[in-house]
């Protein structure tokens, strides 16, 4: 008898650390986005611009909430969030991703899930219209973590991923900022909005237009997404750090997860994302202290423009940039905010 | 006249420092090799292979050491030795590339520089003879650091970078290791001995056949370099992690500098180069204690098998690897030395 009421009784413990363990926290939920970061002033604005970025990101906010909300994973979240901006043309990702050197438009994207360090990306490719949902298939339908050109492309049309014609991704503004900067025969990241000219919502160029999302789920469970056209007449299948695990996107349940935004290469060779969750992990920073000391410190010494989002396992998060301004959201309770410069 | 005795005195003074700064201390001089890990056992080992290995290896070692003792720097050391390997057919890189799913020889490359940060990187290239060396022009002659495919092959020819015929690359060893692993229909990496045949001194195909160097110069300078053909049979334009700056590949003269061989999948996921840099700087852990950390601990944990080689800018080095075997050595006040199995 006593027998059974101990078995009845560890039965019950058992149950209760399991139903303890699976319980979603709503409390915590939180998403954090960034559509890139520049020379992006009040000067260079106008109102229509402004209010155009605003409302895309709030709904990008709104979308991947939603999908938490509903006890999504932070990877359906971050992935429901970035499609949102790939298919605007504001950003430089998906539809609005700018031109190659040659004309054409070649993306590259990353996403990695905190549980299970398990990672995806992408690079050039022409002819997805998400790049974010190639990138999760090669990372849960493939035993790779990176695909790249003709046959990433192949892979995502197997997994009937929407396959688009290059021209899809052809819009004017993007087309006449080459025809600009070819004048200048030099690189340009996007979100450069150093010309002052603001007779189009779309006419400066501007720098570092990368989008990316971080996002805490009910379970407890962090990722990370990033998306990009990459630079204005790049060259030579140039590769930023979008698609770089560790540069320009990282997630560790242990630590954080980041999105970089900003001029590549300094982000890869500063390995931004993974410095970051480094911090924290092996230094006890918080992610606060991290990421700034990551982007505001180590980047400026080593004339690394541009900025990150970086979430903990808390939902505490940093959106730090050490350009002009940075288009960037947060979601958390329920309360959405949009931010565009520095003050 | 005092004022003239104070100038010559400050004078004198600032050419001793200057002289302290510059002058090569080749007592430190240090050079660390890799060429694959894997199930390399003696089993599967025949003496005259063994022979050739040895043999190779110490040829790279020489190389890159006397390019050192002249005073080279150690971005020219590592350089140097792993061109020896890659023109090699016994290594997976360069000469020796193994054949991806669709009979091409597709190659990575990274190189990193520990004084300046700076890196350059290249993936799936299939006419460049070095590739290593066409990944050192990315660093020292574009404003980039990673560079893919055919863009990557037409900056490497602009660069008057040896180009050759795809055939260069095939080895008939290579073909038929590619032939059988495609009757089982899956991927496989370099240097997997678990066959046991060993009817010829290529015949079995090994795994994780990635080649690299780590060296420090008598000026105090880390270096680091990896070159590979990536997993036999490979597809979709997969990329590891040896030209993921990071991952396969990474030097700090504020830690240490680091080149893997393994499974690329995980040693991306795990950022294990920079995990390892990030040990040192972050919690004083010794190059040898952090290297070991990151290979028998958290890979393994992890399932990731392969090995590293690590430098710091004292000498200090490690060869940890969690696998069978692998093909390494160093050398160091001119003496050579070269293993292959664990014991």
């Amino acid at each position: 008898m006593r027998k059974n009421v101990y078995l009845l009784l560890a039965c019950f413990l058992l149950s209760a650390v399991s139903f303890a363990q699976t319980k979603p926290d709503y409390s915590k939920v939180t998403l954090v986005i960034h559509g890139g970061a520049g020379t992006i002033t009040r000067q260079n604005m106008t109102p229509e611009k402004e209010k155009a970025y605003r409302e895309k990101l709030n709904e990008a906010l709104q979308v991947g909430y939603a999908v938490l909300k509903k006890g999504g994973t932070s990877l359906d979240a971050v992935e429901a969030t970035v499609k949102v901006m790939e298919d605007s043309p504001l950003f430089n990702a998906g539809k609005g991703a700018v031109f190659t050197s040659e004309g054409k438009n070649e993306m590259d994207a990353a996403i990695m899930d905190g549980k299970t360090l398990k990672a995806g990306s992408i690079a050039s490719v022409t002819t997805i219209k998400n790049p974010i949902t190639a990138a999760r298939a090669v990372m849960e339908k493939s035993e790779h973590v990176m695909m790249i050109g003709a046959g990433a492309e192949k892979f995502a049309q197997m997994q009937q991923i929407e396959i688009v014609d290059p021209s899809y991704f052809y819009t004017e503004t993007r087309y006449q900022q080459l025809q600009k900067i070819k004048d200048k025969e030099k690189t340009q990241l996007d979100h450069d909005g150093g010309t002052g000219s603001n007779e189009n919502i779309f006419t400066e160029g501007n720098k570092f237009g990368t989008v990316g999302a971080v996002a805490l789920d009910a379970y407890g469970n962090l990722a990370a997404a990033t998306t990009t056209g990459g630079m204005t007449n790049k060259r030579y299948g140039r590769v930023g750090d979008a698609p770089i695990i560790g540069a320009g996107t990282y997630a560790d349940n242990a630590s954080c997860a980041v999105s970089a935004t900003g001029h590549g290469e300094y982000f890869i060779r500063a390995v931004v994302a993974h410095d970051i969750a480094a911090l924290m992990k092996y230094k006890n920073y918080s992610v606060k202290k991290a990421a700034e000391e990551v982007v505001m410190k180590k980047l400026v010494e080593f004339g690394g423009e541009g900025g990150v989002i970086a979430l903990d396992r808390n939902g505490n998060f940093s959106m730090p940039f050490n350009s002009a301004g940075m288009y960037r959201g947060a979601i958390k309770n329920g309360k959405a905010e949009v931010y565009i410069y520095k003050d």
